[in-house]
C-alpha cells in the first residue's frame, strides 16, 4: 500500500512523501514523482520473516543501501552481512545481492541506484557557499 | 559526535555505520568511508531552533534530502517549504538552498549528491535478475 505523493513542484525542484517512516510498508520509487536525473532512490520494507525472492546485479549502477530499522541480512556474492539501523552498504555494479528480514519487527531501508564512477566532484569542491 | 565507523570492507562491497538512527546526532559523511563512486551521502541533525549557517547551491550536483525525522523548513530560492519524516526533497544544482529546524525534537535527514542527468537506466533497464 504505497503512499507516495506528490507534495509540490516549482522552479528546480520538487517534493514528495512517501509518509512518516516510522510506520513506511511496501516499496516506493523516487525518481518518476520527482523527476529525478542522477539517481534513483526507493524506499523498501520487508516483513517478518520474509526475503527478497530474487538475487541480482547491475550493469553499471552502484548501490547503496541504508538500513532505517529493523534487523536483516544481505547476501552479497555468497557471503551474509548482518545489518541494523545506521548501517550503509555500498555494493558495486557486479555483485550479486540479495536481503531478508531476519527480526521479529520490519526490516526497512533505502536503496539509492547511480552510476559508477559518475561523480566527478561534490561537498566542497561543488558546492558554492553563498 | 561522530559514530561513523567502517565495519567491513569485501571484494566489491563496503559497509559502514553511523550509529543507531533513533538517537544520531552530528553529521556525517560516507563517500571516503565507503568509496562510493557515484553519489556522496551524508547525515545530518540540526537540533531545536538549529539552521545551516549559510545558503548555498551546487556546480553540477543534484541533491535529494530525505527527511528521517522532526520537522523542518526548506528556502528553495526564498521560497519556505515545511517538510516532516518521509519528505524527499530534490533540488536542482543551481537553485540557492538552506534548511533549519522547526520543532522541538531533532531534525534529522539524509543529503544524497550525484551528477545531474548522470543516470542512464536504473532498476529494470539497469538490473540483472538471476
Amino acid at each position: 500500500m504505497s503512499q507516495l505523493k506528490i507534495k509540490q513542484k516549482g522552479n528546480g525542484y520538487a517534493v514528495a512523501s512517501v509518509g512518516n517512516l516510522a510506520t513506511f510498508g511496501g516499496k516506493d520509487f523516487l525518481k518518476d514523482a520527482l523527476s529525478l536525473t542522477g539517481m534513483e532512490v526507493s524506499f523498501g520494507t520487508l516483513a517478518a520473516g520474509e526475503a527478497v525472492p530474487f538475487n541480482h546485479k547491475h550493469k553499471q549502477n552502484e548501490e547503496l543501501y541504508i538500513v532505517l530499522s529493523g534487523t536483516g541480512v544481505f547476501t552479497l556474492d555468497g557471503e551474509d552481512i548482518a545489518v541494523e539501523s545506521g548501517d550503509a552498504v555500498r555494493i558495486d555494479p557486479n555483485v550479486v545481492r540479495c536481503n531478508r528480514n531476519t527480526g521479529a519487527t520490519p526490516f526497512t531501508y533505502i536503496c539509492i541506484q547511480a552510476k559508477a564512477n559518475s561523480l566527478e566532484q561534490c561537498t566542497a569542491t561543488d558546492g558554492v557557499i553563498l
